[in-house]
């Protein structure tokens, strides 16, 4: 059972560095955990929508090569769940699938193709998080998760 | 013009402490800011039900003396936003009122008193989240929501 976490660009802010670390250290408690980041392709401030299509092309290309197993993709559009559903559902892909993979994308999104391979497309919120501090929340919901799961207290 | 974030409890994580701080300077740019934490009153481990009500009430009595203003209480049962229609709504309650307080509740959530002196019960996500990290995910929304309103670039 393994769960891989790939993400576009990387942590700046010491913070989330910190935050990412502690909940990586308590997920390789329950699962062998994987996280990858693949580099951000946006050269220029404010790219136009053709550059923007281009920029997700370019990173989609990196993220596919590093998908293993099931497919979740982080989508302020796909389906939400509470805390408790989550964990469910991971368990219940992690039933047919030894891997999961969890994709976040950059800046502009995820290009349309690596959404389309993905077997969940799931949304936290209708807010707009920085990456930085997404990957953590991300980081968290996946310990809680697995915390559900093996009936650990864990508290809010 | 000013915000005021009331929680229950401290931030114990080093990594939700830097992350408030640099949520916390950067409203500051726009408004005059205030933290204000009051303590938790949940002495047992696992308390009953009606162990709850009484910590809730304990809790309430401190929470009400911090309001000043429009409230807004963060609930998961709230109404939901997007980030920019979030930034509109503290717009336009700081059109009538000089000051917002926000309360983010303890482990066992607010006492329902308080929920019905609310202005605005909003939700950040169907989701559970400790409530140190949920307090910088909170400041990082209120930054965005100033941020958006100044028509600053704030990049994602």
């Amino acid at each position: 059972m393994k769960i891989k976490v790939v993400a576009v660009g990387n942590l700046k802010d010491k913070f989330n560095q910190l935050g990412a670390e502690e909940y990586i250290k308590r997920i390789k408690r329950f699962c062998t955990f994987e996280m990858k980041e693949v580099s951000e392709e946006n050269l220029k401030k404010e790219p136009n929508a053709s550059e923007i299509l281009d920029i997700l092309k370019r990173e989609s290309v990196k993220l596919e090569k590093e998908i293993e197993g099931a497919l979740v993709v982080l989508d302020i559009g796909g389906e939400k769940f509470t805390s408790k559903n989550f964990s469910t559902k991971i368990d219940n892909i992690l039933m047919s699938n030894s891997t999961i993979t969890f994709i976040v994308g950059g800046s502009y999104g995820i290009d349309e193709k690596i959404k389309s391979m993905a077997r969940l497309r799931m949304s936290f919120s209708d807010m707009t998080f920085p990456h930085g501090l997404f990957r953590v929340m991300l980081l968290e919901q996946i310990y809680r998760g697995l915390a559900i799961k093996g009936n650990l207290p864990y508290h809010k």
